[in-house]
Formats: structure tokens, sequence, C-alpha cells
């Protein structure tokens, strides 16, 4: 791997946060973007080192999982250990063990749902479930987690692994809950949430936390990180809803029957079924498979209703919630990356 | 679930390895197992009790995990976690936990097996697989292998969970290994060894050094205990294989080519592949799918082939070399049990 591609991954992130700031209009966001990416440079580098000498051998189990690492991603985990590292000491080794460790416990998660879903494309390549089959893709899942608690285990930080295992049972927990209202359309707001905070925000809380740990932040620091992790696991996810009713409204409809029928119901979409009492008929006829060609007609209405905006009302007040929890942090350039990051969510465009 | 069938599942175990004994006519064995059996019975009532009251959430992945558990099994592992730790001070609620530990991770194993190898009947009934399908079995796999990671974390033992690790780690590489050789018939012997050891021996191994520890034998007790649960594991895979090869002929041949396809390959038909230069030619047949209903004449060969006799010689070379590490320890009932175990696997019918 050339020295760019090293550096690329977790820096493109910033880069990307970056200009969907600028775009957004949000001139200061996107300067204290540009601050954060000089100051977190290095360790993203360290953290891709990492991840790419991880296990050479050439088994499709093993393949499985390099392929998956050297697709890249937001590295957003990642970033967030780092950051909370930062608020004590730095991003000393334990922190880069954390960082690689949450990394790689999300690459799991992805490895498996990809085969419950029958995912085919993720971060635009075939999934490893497609190229190495599903027994690869699972038993991949399994030796990245493995490798995570391994990691976790050698930082030796008391508390960690415990905490871990309790975020993994909420992980296994919310995934349950989804299956359980799978074909459901009418899901609770209450399911929603308590899904959403186990899949997605209880890792960046945990994260976050860790990398506070890693750093020897005090204990109340360390808290004010996870809480502010909590916060903005959620807002993301929110965030992510949103983007999946923003494009263009084949491709939205398209998307949002393919969630629907593995379960995953969007925060948009929950919003409009309150609004519009003729919604529910509409996508029941379309999951019945009827050839209405009604997605487009779905999509539209559901921006009709005004759930986008509500959609980012609430995103806005997480993203608040958690600006809060950073008032237990001394001022300086980390709060204010860590502020970065929570109003950069906000103007995301991927 | 009434007493009956909590005390019945380890302790029917007992009862089959004794009855399969009697019927090897080897009747020393039989009264050893009779004995264990009064020995061990209060211990594996214990074992049963807790998987009983393990989670009672009615998700379709609760519902994975419960029915694996509730169809029984052998609870051979925890039989040899309670055997363990009756070298030292006894089955201590240390050793109940990794007892239960010890067979939530083999039961994990399984759901995930069931999923990759589309496996539809698990100990007489339908796989969870089929019942609450392919996501909830994959889920419950991750939920049962947390949920056995946090009772050995919670035992607190130094050294316990870095080796399950190591342990998961192994047995995740031992896949990896035997997805790589799927197709192939000609595996190497040493591959076969190298898959039953990562596969099978190495939880055995743990298992017998975790019980000892939990018991608080002496730190070479615990590491002989582990030298007998790596021979016992591989004799038991190996004594696995013969039943393989040991039925009715047309469900042996069936069986065997279910397995080929998954890449699994048994000892005996490597040893009459060795031995029986036209063996290979006729197997390519039958699994290029030409309808030659050449399975029974096969089955037919390997027995010829006297495979199976080198076989079950293999494994009492290693029930031996089990029973010599037994050395360490000293003579009494627990010593005595171990032996009935390492020469009842030497004459189980299933």
């Amino acid at each position: 791997m050339t020295e760019e591609v090293i550096i690329g991954q977790g820096d493109r992130m910033l880069a990307r946060l970056e200009s969907s700031a600028r775009g957004g209009g949000a001139a200061v966001v996107a300067d204290r973007l540009v601050a954060m990416r000089a100051f977190l440079g290095d360790d993203l580098r360290q953290v891709e080192e990492e991840l790419g000498v991880l296990e050479g051998k050439a088994t499709p189990l093993h393949r499985s999982a390099r392929h998956l690492l050297d697709l890249g991603g937001k590295r957003l985990r990642p970033i967030c250990v780092a950051l909370a590292s930062r608020v004590g000491r730095g991003f000393v080794p334990a922190a880069r063990e954390i960082a690689v460790a949450v990394e790689l416990i999300h690459s799991a998660t992805l490895l498996h749902d990809d085969v419950v879903d029958v995912g085919d494309l993720r971060r635009g390549a075939p999934t490893a479930r497609v190229l190495y089959g599903n027994a690869a893709s699972i038993f991949a899942g399994d030796w990245l987690l493995v490798d995570a608690l391994q990691r976790i285990q050698r930082v030796g930080i008391p508390g960690l692994l415990d905490r871990v295992l309790g975020v993994l049972k909420e992980m296994l927990d919310a995934e349950a809950l989804q299956l359980e209202n799978r074909g459901k359309l009418r899901v609770p707001q209450a399911d929603y949430f308590r899904v959403i905070e186990g899949k997605t925000a209880s890792l960046f809380r945990w994260g976050m936390f860790a990398g506070g740990r890693a750093g020897e932040a005090s204990p109340g620091q360390c808290e004010a990180l996870a809480c502010f992790g909590q916060s903005l696991g959620v807002a993301f996810q929110v965030i992510d809803d949103v983007l999946d009713v923003a494009g263009d409204e084949a491709t939205v409809g398209k998307t949002m029957f393919a969630d629907l029928r593995e379960g995953k119901v969007t925060f948009p979409l929950l919003v409009a079924l309150d609004r519009d009492a003729g919604l529910e008929e509409m996508l029941r006829e379309v999951l019945g498979g009827e050839e209405t060609g009604g997605e487009v007609d779905i999509a539209l209405r559901i921006r009709a209703s005004g759930a986008v905006e509500e959609s980012l009302a609430l995103a806005a007040r997480l993203s608040s919630e958690a600006l809060g929890h950073l008032v237990a942090l001394p001022p300086g350039p980390v709060r204010d990356a860590l502020e970065g990051v929570a109003l950069a969510m906000l103007h995301r465009v991927h």
C-alpha cells in the first residue's frame, strides 16, 4: 500500500466533512475541520498502517476481512477515539489499539450484516459475501471481532473489556428487536430509538469513553466523552436516514423498500406515516408486490409531509445535546475539533 | 422445565457412554462410568439449570439460542470441565460458569455452522436456521459467544479470557483452512489434523485447563489437564469420523458426499484414498453429479481398505496419549473418571 493510500482514508473523511460543511454554507464548521485535519493526520495514518498489516493469510476468510478493510470507509469511529484520547495525554499506543479495535468491531458487524441482508454492494464494490461466499464472510466477521477483543484485552485498562462486551450485547439485542419488527411498517418510535441506540450509538459511546481512558483523561471527562458519543451516534444515524430519502426519487424508493423488507424503518418514514394517513396503504401495496410503480410517489409524499425537516430538527437537537456534554472538557483545540465533528454531522452529504 | 429434564441431559450422556461401553464388551469401562455418574450428577444438574434460565426474551434471535440449548446434546465439554475442577477443590461457582461458557461457545459455533452448511437437522430437530431464519441464527451465535465471554470475564481468573480468545482464533483459522480446501479430495493429513485440532480439540483443551484453574488445581496439574483435553478432543473427532462410515452404506455415502461438498474430509476417507488407487476417480464421478449410484460401492470400498481399523488404531493411540497425561494427577476417583472418559470415547456409538 503506498503512503498516499495509507494517509488517504481517514483523511479523506475529514476532507469530505469539510467540503460538505462548506457546501452547506457553514464556513465556520469547515474552518474547524481544516484545523482538525492537520491535528489528526498522523493518528489516522497510524490507524491505517495497523489495519493494513492485519493478517496476511490468503484463505477466503482472511481475504474477506482484507477486502472490506481495504475498501476504506469513513473511519469516523477511529477519528472519535483519536480525538477522545487527546482530551488526555494524546494518541498513545493504547489509544491506537482502541481506534483499530473499534473499526474492526464495526467491520465485523458489516460482514455479518451483508450476509443477513444478502447485500451485493458495499462502499461501491461487491461485498465479501459475493466474492468469497457466506461462510467466509460470517467467519471473517467472527475473526475480526475476536481480533478486536484481543487488542482491547492486551491494552489492559480495567473496565474496557467489560464494557465492550456489554456494548456487543446491546448491539445484538438491537438486531433482535429489528428482526422481531421485520415486516411491520408502524414500528413505535421507542423501538426505532432502541434499535439505533443499540446498533450505532453504543459503539460510538464506547469508542469515545475508551479513547478517553487510553489517554488517561479524568473519570468525569471520560463519562462526558461517552455521553457525547451516544448523542453523536444517534444524530449520525438520523442523518443517515435523511440522506436515504434525500436522493433521486426512484433510487430513494428502491432503497426504502429494500430496507423495509429487512425490517429497517427510517425516522423520516415514521414521521411521514404519522402525518399522512394515506401513506401506509400505499406502502402496503408496493410492499405487497403489486406493480403500481408507486415508489416515486411515496418518496415525494414523504418529503411533502415535512418529515425531512422534522428529522433534521431532531438531529440538530441531538447535535446540540452532544455539544452540551463538551462543557466538562477544557477549552482548546480538542474541544473545538469535537464541536466541529458534531456540527459537521448535520451538514454531511454522504 | 421439570427436574427430570434438568437432570436428564448431561446424565443421559453418561448413561449412553456407559451402555456403549458395555455393548463394546468393555465392562471395566462401564463400571467406571457408573461411578462417574453418581459423582457428577449434581454438577451437571447445576449446568442444565443455568443453561435453562439463560435469557427469556421472545425475539427470533433469543428463540434460536433457546431452541438449540433445549435440544440438549452430549454436554461432553461441561462434563470435562466438572471433572477437571474436581482435580482441585471441586465444582465451585467459578467452575460452573466455565462449564456453562464452554457449552455456549460450542453452541455458538453450531448455530453459525448450520447457516454456513445450510444444515436442516441438528439433534433430531429442525435447525434454528430453518425455524427462525439465517439472520436469527447468525446473531444468536454471536449472542451466545458474547454471553460466554462475559461469564469468563466475570470469573476473573487471570489468563482464562486471554486463552479463550486465542482458542477462538484457532477455531476460526481452522474454519479458514477447511474453506480453503473446499472441493479438494486429497487434503494432506497435516491439514486434516490442523483443522480438527483447531475446530474441536482446542476447546476441549481450554475447558479442561479452565476447569482445573477454577478448582485451583496446581499449575502443573492444569497443564496436564490441558494436554489431556487436547488428545481427547482429537480422539473424539477421529471416532466421529469412524461413526460416519460405520452406518448403513447408503446413509454413509450421502453423509460423506454432503460433508465433502462442504470441504470436510474424514480420516478414514484420507486413509482409504491412500490405499485404494481407484477410489479417487469413483469419488470424482459421484461428486461431479454423474448418476452412477456409486455411494454404496464407495462406502464398501472405504471399509474394505482397512481404513476403519487404522482410524480406530489412531484413536486408541490418542486415547492412550491422553491417559499418559493423567499420571501428573493424584490417584483417586477423579483420575479414574477421567480415565473412564478417555476409554469410553473409543467405545461410543453416537
